[in-house]
């Protein structure tokens, strides 16, 4: 039985894919990078209330989140952040609840002359789409809708609550996440197909966001022996950053997920901006890192340690010493999480299904990972006690050039998805 | 006859001194940054319009220019930067003509809140004027026009051309001055009160900006290991510049002015900016960078040798070697230029001359020194064979926060360049 509805949830899937290839074009069409999501948004709430799902449209509240755990630093308001969730509702409710979560937001493109084609302009070639934000993860959110579709073809709906979630902030906060908790989105449990090759991820890093701001004593340039130049006095405390990292990385410190990896915790120095004038030494610097912590690692403690290790070069360094360095946060205060190490019977269930479905629609068991990565699994499971399964198609080169997604690989999570939902929720004639 | 005319010179200037502070002010209240220059400048075409001179202000063509010896190459084109010459016609002709040079441009003011009050809101306390550009070098106009006021409110005139110059683009190219002597601006010598404390610089280094490009291959961080982070890549380059730095100033390179100068060749990094996002590898950073250079020093050589240290340097590096850095020439190409070394006659009656005037007004010698920057003083001496005399008030922290011009160095300098004028081009009833 179980097996002829696969069938026909996949033959489904199959009869709408090209619908769903346009549909991930025009999506990754929207230039939706922090700030700039509001098209996109629009445009996944038209496609949910066209489907007749019941809309939910919200500018976060910082107010509202911000004495919650796992609430990330910001700067300013929220004024252009809006989350969309679009509610199925079961008639007959026999089934487990699931939350069907993806993020609309986008890092920035880099330099348009090092990409081959225009990061918002995707293109099919080979089987592969490219854009910015095709493989991370706007094919998850397709992949979502259309598992949904495959059902509604096959005249079935889920017996049980759906949200579909499509979330801002991913990229820097999670506070987009954040969000729909605080709103009363829970469920049984939540898929989220971050692009991992069609791995479960079993557990995932924390990550903290820093900026170091630096300022020197400009002078002009020909008593450069008089100033203190602020970009030059930041490669010591970057050194010193680094020789933490690499204590950080210690087999010792390691949690068993990670225990086979030599640097899973990486340490970026991801921007930097200093000085105003090519003969002036320059008085200021600002730096901006991103550190990874192991799942348990405290941030508090964590942040404790890289003030002190920054503190610590500063007061090397004749100038600095007298002119400490300024340790701003905003961005990403997340922790790890390990869906390896939930062992309820919701877990166990949802992860088992999961594997069914993967190998329904893949013919290979399903592999687990440990992610050098967050992602926003780290809301259900630590602050809501859901078993978040993070599982998603195959991409290359997020957050570089030539991002892009393979379309085989969406359509095999997208089949993979359609019979979870149908083995999880259960299903219900429409 | 010279003492009493000094006298009368020295008074008038005391006279109208307050009058020139509030001038000094009021000039030191337009933000003449690059780019910035036009109601500073107007401010000046109004002041020499109202004096009667001749007046003459042309925006800078860069067509007219580029072909000529000590160009310095700019990005764009120079639709605002207007020259400002007011020219004093002699009726007797009988003198020796001079230009009065002074630049109106000033370098950014920087972090606001490291200034103790805002950069161009001038205050007068203890002595002093505080404000960006009072010292570089707005008190040296000051100084040029109210020397020529002394004369006028002496019932008298220099009895020879003299030329007022107000250029821009002396803090990144010295292209202003070069536009004034292609419009055909020449005299038997320059003044020009740069703040070098009284003293006659006697030497000047010559300078050379350039941007180095450098592109890593940006990854999301949780593969930092497969990408090359651009901004970090920078930190060997510029140790090797710095290497270079070093070699440049050993005792044998040095010319005679410079000889007991440990290291006159400044090396700064005065500009960086790289990267988009904190959690992406960056993929691009560009920092900017100011050398000097001993007087003699070939520019090519120079930046042929700063090519190769670069790309040296970057084949170090297993990215790099690969995306090898761009090195990109915007501003400075300027030689040093040293006035000790013109022996000619009128270098020396020049000199002569100025020392007097200094010695009247000041009672003291005039010192000669070499100075670790340069001025636009190396176009009068190196392309038009005319002797460029350095010579302005004694300024603090150009470049730096809480600038400021000693107000009775303006004076004495003033009273000593009215007298100069007075020496140099003679003078014949107004």
């Amino acid at each position: 039985m179980q097996s002829e509805l696969n069938t026909r949830l996949c033959d489904a899937v199959d009869a709408a894919f090209d619908r769903q290839v346009a549909f991930l074009s025009d999506l990754t069409a929207h230039p939706s990078t922090r700030g700039n999501e509001q098209s996109a948004q629009a445009f996944m709430a038209r496609e949910l209330a066209d489907r007749k799902y019941e809309l939910d449209q919200w500018q976060i509240d910082v107010a509202e989140i911000q004495h919650l755990p796992g609430f990330s630093p910001v700067l300013g308001p929220y004024e252009d952040a809006v989350n969309v969730v679009g509610t199925h509702r079961s008639k007959t409710g026999t089934g487990r609840s699931l939350i069907l979560n993806g993020h609309i937001d986008v890092v920035p493109a880099g330099p348009l002359d090092m990409w081959d084609t225009p990061p918002f302009e995707p293109r099919v070639e080979d089987g592969w789409l490219y854009g910015r934000g095709g493989g991370d993860m706007k094919a998850g959110l397709a992949s979502n809708l259309f598992a949904l579709d495959a059902l509604t073809a096959c005249g079935l709906a889920p017996a049980a609550d759906v949200f579909f979630q499509s979330v801002v902030e991913e990229e820097c906060t999670g506070n987009g996440a954040l969000a729909c908790l605080a709103r009363g989105y829970t469920a049984d449990a939540a898929l989220i197909p971050e692009p991992f090759s069609e791995h479960l991820v079993a557990a995932q890093l924390g990550v903290l966001w820093f900026q170091v701001h630096l300022k020197g004593l400009p002078t002009h340039v020909a008593y450069a022996g008089s100033g203190a130049n602020a970009i030059e006095a930041a490669v010591p405390l970057i050194t010193a950053l680094h020789e933490m990292e690499h204590r950080w990385n210690a087999a010792e410190n390691r949690t068993r997920d990670y225990a086979h990896m030599e640097h899973a915790l990486n340490l970026n120095v991801g921007k930097i901006e200093g000085g105003d004038w090519t003969s002036s030494v320059p008085a200021w610097c600002v730096f901006d890192v991103r550190m990874g912590l192991f799942p348990g690692q405290s941030i508090e403690t964590a942040k404790a340690e890289i003030e002190q290790v920054i503190l610590d070069a500063a007061r090397q360094n004749d100038f600095l010493r007298n002119a400490l360095p300024e340790i701003v946060y905003h961005g990403f205060h997340a922790e790890g999480y390990a869906l390896s190490q939930d062992s309820s019977a919701m877990a166990t269930s949802a992860i088992s299904a999961l594997e069914s479905a993967h190998r329904s629609a893949t013919g290979e068991d399903l592999v687990r990972e440990a992610i050098t990565a967050t992602t926003d699994a780290r809301f259900f499971g630590l602050y809501a006690d859901t078993p978040a399964l993070v599982y998603g198609p195959r991409a290359e080169a997020i957050h570089g050039f030539n991002e892009r997604v393979e379309l085989e690989s969406m359509r095999r999570v997208t089949k993979a998805t359609a019979m979870f939902i149908a083995d999880w929720c259960g299903v219900e004639k429409l």
